[in-house]
């Protein structure tokens, strides 16, 4: 049996029936943005990792040197946001093709230390390689949580409302227009790029009473899919309430694609996705747009696990809802 | 400026000239075998991480599936002993090749599990992605240690006399058997494939007041280089006390090498190199005998840093020494 037949969650499900062993410092383990252990007591320490391989995950003739560095650093720190955590320490592990400069691997490191500045947290360690083929980048990235802070994607309730951030299809919107070599909106190239973490939109949520939090990295109905298996509930989205922006829309329809395909399927946006009781849905909206700018949509509910996953139109119609981006599955290598 | 121009250590030296930035917590930055930071008052954390990627740094054709696993956490494990620390967690990323076997990954795993069990730690996550060209692991491992048994290559002091454990070059024997497809020593071959990391022999060094410890990955030869960089000292090699086993001396002579050369510029032995005061040098030989059952030899003697690093011969020759295996000099890419 190959991986493309059992696709990446297939995978990451076998590996942690193989693992499965617990130790009681070990709060979340294999299966959630981030792994949580219990290291003091005043808090717990978040470790996730991401990598990313040239012609898989980036192509060095579109994105600097400096951006991937950048990057790279985001994207780990967005799956931090997702445990409303904060960053303190990263370790760098790089494959270097041959024949490369000195300045192109100073320039990555210098994106990754401009990041590491404006989030706070420090690069303390790595490993260089030489890689034949792709430049390879893996980031082990460290945080920390106070324990009644802590958001787990098991964490969603049935009749809590589900919220995002932003907005979404950027990233997916601008990836279509890099790979058309359309100009049009270097915007949205640009998020494409430099996604924003929301660490604070996710820490201030967690104070209005957030329960499942997760990063949007593969798209918002793969999160939905993580959360609802996760939580063992169902959910239902609102199509059209899904916070699309017009310019998202524009390369939609140029790309003869739904925009709300865009938001659901495509992945990088790096917003996240929360749930939340109810009568806590105003008080979160607001305080994360008055503390942070940032705005907060209600897209969809929690609903029993034997409703299902569906999308929800204004017409009434209920569509189902695929799972999203899968690395492995046949068609994606 | 290409990288082979200035070699793995001269690309760490510029990143560490880059990152530079210091925070109180750090106790170790780059540049060590592991970052130690303050986390509780009880412990240091230890963070390393190892990247192996196929055709570099192992070969499918000769190690299997669960041997590979079981090395890379070995080779990791080895870190945090040359810390004298104890691993707690491991995140495990892998770059997959399209078309690998489920089976295959399964049995990759049950190698690193069963490794965990073996020193008692546990897997917590990491990332699965697609890998074109080449199967690449990357482990980022975790690990603790008392404040006061931390030992740093910064540590060795002048008049120290350096040992070393076990025995050295049966890897690079093992290695040079493979490749030249001799059939003659399988346990030199295993070595090769199943480093014994110095957990316990480092703790009892620790408690026998021992300065600097290192592990060997890259040859006695660019540990000891590490460790007079870092100390600001110097050090004499004794050529004829290096503890070389008879069945590395025959494939030595096969390969129509010097048995020393490989003991002092083969790689991935993964002893440790250790300097400690004269006058605790026979406790801690016995010590280690005693509590381990590995064995421990004198092998030399930090030196002032004016002194240089030479290796004496028995005739009295001095020898100069250079600095063993680089990743990405000219030659060896």
């Amino acid at each position: 049996m190959y991986i493309e037949d059992i696709g990446e969650s297939g995978l990451i499900e076998r590996i942690s029936n193989l693992v499965g062993v617990k130790n009681r410092d070990i709060v979340v383990s294999i299966g959630d943005d981030a792994a949580v252990v219990r290291t003091s007591s005043d808090y717990y320490t978040l470790f996730t990792t991401d990598f990313l391989i040239e012609g898989v995950h980036f192509d060095l003739s579109t994105i600097s040197a400096y951006q991937l560095g950048r990057k790279s650093m985001l994207v780990n720190i967005s799956d931090i946001a997702a445990m409303s955590g904060m960053p303190t320490y990263a370790l760098v592990s790089l494959g270097i093709k041959p024949k490369t400069k000195v300045e192109f691997i100073e320039e990555l490191y210098k994106g990754m230390l401009d990041i590491s500045k404006e989030y706070d947290f420090a690069i303390v360690g790595g490993d260089t390689v030489t890689s034949p083929h792709s430049l390879s980048v893996n980031i082990c990235m460290i945080g920390k949580v106070e324990p009644n802070f802590l958001r787990k994607r098991s964490d969603a309730k049935i009749g809590d409302k589900i919220l995002v951030t932003g907005e979404l299809g950027a990233s997916a919107a601008g990836l279509f227009l890099l790979n058309s070599k359309i100009k049009m909106d270097d915007i949205l190239v640009k998020s494409h790029f430099e996604p924003v973490p929301r660490l604070k939109e996710a820490r201030v949520s967690a104070e209005c009473g957030a329960h499942a939090i997760e990063d949007i990295s593969d798209g918002l109905a793969s999160e939905i899919f993580h959360i609802c298996d996760a939580s063992g509930v169902g959910a239902f989205i609102y199509h059209d309430s899904l916070p699309i922006a017009k310019r998202v829309r524009d390369v939609a329809e140029v790309a003869g694609k739904s925009a709300e395909d865009f938001a659901l399927y495509g992945g990088e946006d790096y917003e996240i996705v929360l749930t939340v009781a109810p009568e806590r849905v105003e008080e979160l909206i607001n305080r994360v747009q008055s503390e942070t700018g940032t705005i907060v949509s209600l897209v969809g509910e929690i609903v029993d696990e034997e409703k299902g996953i569906f999308i929800l139109t204004k017409d009434g119609i209920k569509k189902s809802i695929t799972k999203g981006y899968d690395h492995f599955e046949k068609g994606v290598l």
